[in-house]
């Protein structure tokens, strides 16, 4: 058995399911590992550091033939990042946070299909007027960066918004119900990272997949203080959802006095060369709840498709016919 | 046809919909008008005021001979509020915002169901230690009072915690793709609040329904703020998602400098004999974006009823058999 959905008709695939491209984590051996089987890999190609995704371009080639794509973060890059990319030839390239539309044209002429990540209604609907092929409605339980909408509401809003163009639900979603709730909504699939993130094929240390696997969804926080400490230019509207961690205590709610203290910048600075994670950024989502292991990439696809499946069936059998 | 969950055979009714006990909103009228139309009706008790309470438990009372129920916010009441009420016969009693512990067994002795609605994972494992007998899993996207996680990924967790305790999904849900999406996340139902405010049957004025129709999600925000100006002794840790407005825009993170402002404050009473939009607090979820007309009560429970049956079982339909 398998979900056909316009996501899956539209690549070829077998599961409505697209790896988030978490930047610097979803490199090109999971990236393969997702596309592999049978869902839609994308590398995280985050602010587009050639050396580093010629390397993982590399991997994801050598290690699928199946179609696989490459995201991109809107509000650091430029043409010639987006058409470096364009000539590494992805089957689908996502761009997220900020405006698509300089974009837009030179991926549609590639024959390159244009997935755009959405985080409220007035980018859903500039994403619709760029030419998106696909719209993917993220909610704010998403781990790392997001708007401020919850993927619950959010999803079916943009499918109304959309008409004709599918939409996929990201935010919260890391087991078969999640993706099977998706579909309910209207969306032709998910968009999933967290839980991938616990995979042995994501690019992260084994303490930091250790620590997203033990964690609950009230371990985890919506904030700037982390992306401001480690010098990070990401725009103030899209704060980050991580793990708690000593200095996020230390400094909650008081940004502008740690920027003034050198001392605990650098404390940061001289903590992050350790990776400690008590300074450090661990992205997570609220969907950390329903992580209790660390798998394999091409597992956790299989298993959440499947699931969907059943899942779907057997909820419509709550469905009966009664004499009126 | 018809939805069949552990909910409805809980309590013999048509449609796995509950109407979110709204203080002061969801009257008597309103709650016999979902109670007729198949749902369950819960009368927002609040704090337990016995005037009006006693009006609206016999304006249910008169509208429906089905079940029905009363809800209490716990931080704010005794156990002789529970007595009376549990005197009044209600079918459910609905706990939130609190320890329900020392009322559990009295109104378990009386055969009356105890619906407990939960924010976080301490409070579920709480809510099932006293022995509720339906756990209301709440996200942030709801309008009103609401704790910190999102809907899509709380709801399943706690169905994991809950074992056969049904649970209901609440915050964001006011279709039939909402309540799809519940039943597929592993619950039993939906309670919902949001799109019941929008009805000819609840307690709001004209101009605030007027105000929830026309807004969309981005125009609600999660605030202490009105609360402290209207001198309400809710608990920090709830905040109410209300729609924003001039009062809130002026003293957004400034709640401890406003509460020294006594003209502020008086401007703000004034404001709320007049029942000014622009000062006192509309509260309204994320699903805004998905109610955009008044309607009667009845109309909502089975239009959101029967829709969510017809979208279970066309996304069944995308599971098709393929050849292995």
């Amino acid at each position: 058995m398998t979900l056909r959905t316009a996501l899956t008709g539209m690549f070829g695939i077998e599961h409505p399911i697209v790896l988030a491209p978490m930047g610097g984590v979803a490199g090109g051996a999971l990236a393969a590992a997702v596309s592999e089987a049978g869902g839609l890999g994308v590398i995280g190609g985050g602010l587009g550091d050639r050396e580093w995704m010629d390397r993982e371009v590399a991997l994801a080639a050598a290690g699928t033939g199946k179609p696989w794509g490459i995201g991109l973060l809107i509000w650091g890059i430029d043409t010639d990042t987006v058409s470096w990319v364009i000539d590494r030839k992805p089957s689908a390239i996502v761009l997220s946070f900020g405006d698509p539309t300089p974009y837009a044209a030179a991926i549609r002429d590639a024959g390159i299909r244009l997935l755009v990540q959405v985080t409220d209604s007035d980018e859903a609907a500039r994403a619709l007027d760029a030419g998106a092929d696909v719209l993917i409605a993220q909610g704010s339980e998403a781990g790392g960066h997001c708007g401020g909408r919850a993927t619950l509401p959010f999803v079916p809003s943009v499918v109304d918004m959309a008409e004709s163009t599918p939409v996929l639900a990201a935010g919260g979603i890391a087991d078969g119900r999640g993706l099977a709730a998706a579909l309910t909504l209207g969306a032709a699939g998910a968009l999933i990272g967290t839980r991938f993130e616990a995979t042995h094929e994501a690019l992260i240390s084994a303490h930091a997949a250790k620590a997203i696997v033990a964690a609950r969804a009230g371990d985890t926080e919506r904030n700037r203080t982390l992306d401001i400490a480690r010098g990070s230019a990401w725009p103030a509207e899209y704060p980050a959802r991580t793990l708690r961690n000593g200095f996020l205590d230390r400094w909650r709610g008081r940004d502008a006095e740690m920027i003034a203290d050198s001392i605990a910048l650098q404390q940061f600075r001289d903590a992050a060369t350790r990776d400690d994670l008590d300074y450090v950024p661990v992205w997570a989502g609220e969907s950390v709840d329903l992580i209790d292991q660390l798998e394999s990439a091409g597992e956790v696809v299989r298993r959440i498709g499947h699931d969907a499946e059943a899942v779907l069936r057997r909820t419509a059998e709550q469905c009966v016919d009664t004499p009126r």
